[in-house]
């Protein structure tokens, strides 16, 4: 995927009201995005989607909501405190701040081999000159914050850096009222904060972002296996919603490079298109062992495991945590759906046309309601049409009367609505409306009676 | 509703994993709380709930969803920095620390009169002793945070306390990306932070909790009629899930008890049931008139106004706020649908039950399938019974076989369950089930072909 297709989507995502920079009026903030309607609906889309497959719809699945701020003692226990760093370094030219990893990263992606002398041999990125670096120094990810009324040591709390923790913490609690015995696992979704030195690539690397992770707890000899079947059902979720799977690889991570609590990590890698390197880390599956619970039992003194009642066994479960990025998930779908086609126009030729090939259950609007021209005849009635398939709220319904009707087809191809509803003048008479499939571009005849069970058969599982 | 009401569903909340200390393992916290299984479902289903009627239920809404962390300037412009503040004391006996205001309640409801010289006359919660305090204090209810390496002035960032301002500085975007003219809304559901001196009252009164908001822009001279049209859409739609309205009541709040930017505010109360005023505020709805879409013009620069074409005029939209605490939300509804009945046992006689009336909307579990006993015949058949009803994840369904069935009934009660299906030794024949009404305890044999429509039937809008 060319470079220029991320642009044209990132460009599309800010027009139309996917993602706008946060504070954007007072200049705004590199460190998070804001979702706009279209945005909102579409990530809610992507949560429900997730939370239907691997929480209400498994038997061996729960859901949890931790808080964002847990005491200080989880961080210390998890490692985050010691070792949730990244390596600092300062250009001495400019004065910027940037990852030596990733300068080393980049160097890497441009030359084929490492640097032969480390950051000596790594141009300024903001000069192109030969760089001057200082001293990679640690630099803690987690982000501070105070509760109670003074800034002091008893005061200090950190914003979780990732959902993981406030599951394991939870993990007697859950046993005991949900009654769960090994296998089975917590999905929780929500935000997760990171005090990143250089956020940057749109909604890829932000300091507040949001994640769906799911710890599954298994015994200790069956993690090889839970761990190779949880790669396949996540991999078959991204392309069971439309994924292309050319799109999208395996990579098995080396020891070295591995988080410090992983038996094993497989990431998956989607093609954003990144200057550079195009590809970027969509999610994560790593066995994390014992290592959480166990930490968390001898730091707190409560014993985090399991009794197995048929076997008169206690054990410490193994943990499998596939952890996807919420916001990387949004990106992905959203360059993966991205097409440029040609749709007929009115003087029998064809136009250009962009269309975002959405999966339906993830499209921010379900349907648009059309009216042929603004008519004070089939506006209204084009109205009615709309609060009809709208109430109840399940599906997000446009209503659309400004501008030529192949405009408004257009605008609504872009932003990936599977279904138009136009009402025009013969709609009056026969109480019939055309209803235009996004992809194919076919048009249906449908009476208005018959248009809410048309579209839910069409939009099942939305 | 007497305080033992409060205490028995707080008991029964922690007890069935609605609700987990956070951080319990170290001892806890009382800064937030942690959503178990049954109380994420329950949490999730209310914000669906409220999503479907105020946001894609309306033509005259869309949804947002901005970031925690926004531009310094935003809650400067905001007025937070300045006034966001309440009055600590702290008690010379114990050290222990206040909010005044508080206090002074806590007298007036007890005494049902002012204290005439102040705080000189209110007593020491911890001593009951005539009090000892400080001079009162302005203490700032905003967290702090560092983004970037350096914990300095350019660094300081605010967790935001109300995700409305998210809203405000994004007015134009949504106004241009969405083409809404007023009057039209803005939702958003998501989490805020306050540093409040006490936490307390379970989950009432939180440093981290979760609100809903929408701010709904008007023609000035016609707020007052919008804000008399959500005030009853609000109460409406409680009701409709479920609120028995004598546990409600609007508060007009007095011009001195307003938020700075409040031309008018009415609170709905609920009654809780706390020790001391039963009464807590659950929601309000303000009318922030061009209070803040003012404040960023002037502060940013960047004009937050609407022309209107119609007529040729630009106006700054006046704001009519319903502000919805998500987690009160989630308090209220379990204190309004918890009952003690009676139910047949097998004996012949009645027993006690506990049941939560909860809407089948909200209800964490929309139907539990339980064998009549646990048996190598009927166990197997009622999985397969549940699989089939869970695929797709749309409802949480539940799974039991442990114990007698009576018990497992009560179990299910007394977290809402609308239907139990329980299989027996006739289903092995008749491939048939009885499904048990939660509120009227009515069973009927259904056959397991027709097992899914019989549920969606009586599941419509879950």
């Amino acid at each position: 995927m060319a470079a220029s297709t991320l642009d044209q989507v990132i460009a599309l995502a800010k027009r139309r009201g996917f993602v706008y920079q946060a504070g954007e009026v007072y200049g705004g903030s590199r460190s998070a995005w804001d979702y706009g309607p279209l945005g909102v609906e579409l990530k809610e889309n992507i949560k429900q989607q997730w939370w239907q497959t691997f929480v209400r719809g498994r038997a061996d699945m729960v859901g949890l909501d931790s808080s964002i701020i847990l005491p200080t003692d989880v961080w210390k226990a998890s490692g985050h405190v010691e070792t949730f760093t990244d390596p600092l370094v300062e250009s001495l030219h400019t004065h910027k701040r940037y990852r030596a990893d990733h300068l080393i990263e980049a160097y890497v992606a441009k030359h084929g081999r490492e640097p032969e002398n480390g950051l000596a041999d790594i141009r300024d990125p903001e000069t192109g000159q030969p760089g001057n670096w200082t001293e990679p120094k640690l630099f803690s990810g987690l982000m501070k914050t105070y509760l109670g009324p003074v800034d002091d040591e008893e005061g200090l709390h950190y914003l979780r850096p990732e959902t993981a923790q406030g599951i394991f913490v939870n993990f007697n609690n859950v046993v005991t009222t949900a009654r769960k015995k090994p296998p089975f696992g917590i999905g929780q979704v929500g935000k997760a904060f990171r005090n990143e030195i250089t956020p940057g690539n749109f909604i890829f690397r932000t300091r507040e972002f949001e994640q769906m992770e799911i710890e599954y707890f298994v015994k200790p000899d069956e993690a090889d296996e839970h761990f190779r079947s949880w790669v396949e059902a996540c991999w078959d979720w991204f392309v069971d919603l439309g994924i292309n799977p050319d799109n999208m690889r395996r990579f098995d991570v080396p020891e070295d490079e591995r988080a410090h609590y992983s038996a094993g990590t497989i990431d998956f890698e989607y093609k954003f298109g990144f200057q550079g390197s195009s590809w970027g880390e969509l999610m994560g599956i790593a066995n994390r062992t014992d290592y959480d619970l166990g930490a968390h039992t001898a730091a707190s003194g409560t014993e985090l495991s399991f009794f197995d009642q048929a076997s008169g066994e206690r054990y410490t479960p193994y943990v499998i945590e596939p952890s996807f990025g919420l916001t990387r998930s949004l990106m992905a779908f959203l360059v993966d759906s991205y097409n440029e086609d040609e749709a007929p126009n009115a003087k029998g030729g064809v136009d250009k046309r962009t269309v975002l090939r959405l999966d339906p259950r993830l499209s921010p609007v379900k349907a648009a309601v059309l009216p042929l021209s603004r008519n004070e005849q089939l506006s209204p009635l084009a109205r009615e049409v709309a609060d009809e398939i709208r109430s109840g709220g399940r599906w997000n319904i446009d209503f659309d009367d400004a501008g030529a009707i192949g405009r408004r087809y257009r605008r609504q191809d872009e932003i990936g609505t599977p279904y138009c509803v136009t009402v025009d003048f013969d709609s009056l008479e026969d109480r019939a409306v055309t209803v235009r499939e996004r992809d194919s571009m076919s048009q249906e005849r449908v009476s208005i009676d018959r248009l809410y069970g048309y579209l839910a058969e069409r939009l099942k599982g939305c």
